[in-house]
């Protein structure tokens, strides 16, 4: 049983950020919390996809800042990369789930994607229990 | 009165299948399901548009997947095309209201919407009302 | 203590009026709202920014409608800007939080910031304690 549960369509790393940094949050002040990356956000379950700068952004227009402009600003102003912050996500105790039928559309395979990140393998239908046993649910 | 509302703000393919497959999959499960759409959201209530392979992606980055492109792996990976899913949500009996302030801005008459796919026409405060009595409200 | 927060992570013109009338709608139906403007949606506090015409739309391939045209569209259905959406929902007694993290990764500091929309600057922390006791969480 999750107290908040998070879709996670976009793959953009802003969202991704936004995720885990909500996610680790939740986490920190005593909710459970389960991730369903589905969509392009699947894809940052891709093995290594989180420690690369090739990222895209939501917006791309703000003076030229691309994700490796964000990564230097971010670390500049100590805020945590993705992958750390997906490593205390898992290390809080956070669940995540990588959407089945993303995987079949996208022709992605468990090999694919990295299972040190992943709890289960599942369709909507687990989302939809897992919302319905949270106080919040969110689309991102 | 809804157990879910979810406000349908994008207009993009990934988004619209995302909001129909969560919709179906709650309603699948128990819950009643209200869409509320708005804003580009709202052009997918178009007579004829769900069916068109014309509808932008949030991102077009992927190995240059358009929507096109998308149904064919959806097809292909057995996933129901945006108007069939929609055709399941009425079937199952989810909820449908356009937003009357975007028609205003758009321009749109009823005449321009599929009214097979509405229930009703109506502003922020059905969404609000919606909302207030729903355990999960999402913005997609 | 909110019954309605909501995350403004977008900056596109569509969303924060999305945000704007959403939130103004729950204060008019008697729910207390905080909007937690993060990532680009902190920038819509930057001085003067609401009142500008060079807002990015989420989607721009509508037959060329920019920010520009919507503002003009929105008039003409009267439907009130931005700053005047945020003008009502500061009297309506709405309350704000400029996210501390976005300001240092972006290099922002309160000068920059409107204070007369902005209630408190914090962090996720925040964000997550109005969360917990809200019936209502909206990630925009």
């Amino acid at each position: 049983m999750s107290r908040v549960t998070i879709v996670v369509h976009s793959g953009d790393f802003d969202k991704i950020m936004s995720a885990l940094i909500i996610g680790n949050g939740y986490l920190a002040m005593g909710d459970s919390c389960t991730l369903f990356f589905t969509f392009w956000g699947l894809l940052a379950l891709i093995k290594g996809k989180l420690r690369k700068s090739d990222m895209r952004l939501s917006r791309m227009n703000m003076a030229g800042i691309g994700a490796w402009m964000m990564r230097r600003k971010m670390k500049r102003a100590n805020v945590a990369p993705p992958e750390k912050l997906m490593e205390d996500y898992r290390a809080l105790g956070g669940r995540v789930i990588a959407c089945e039928m993303t995987m079949g559309v996208m022709g992605l395979s468990k090999n694919d994607l990295d299972d040190h990140m992943i709890d289960e393998y599942a369709g909507v239908g687990q989302f939809v229990k897992a919302s319905q046993e949270s106080r919040t649910t969110l689309f991102i």
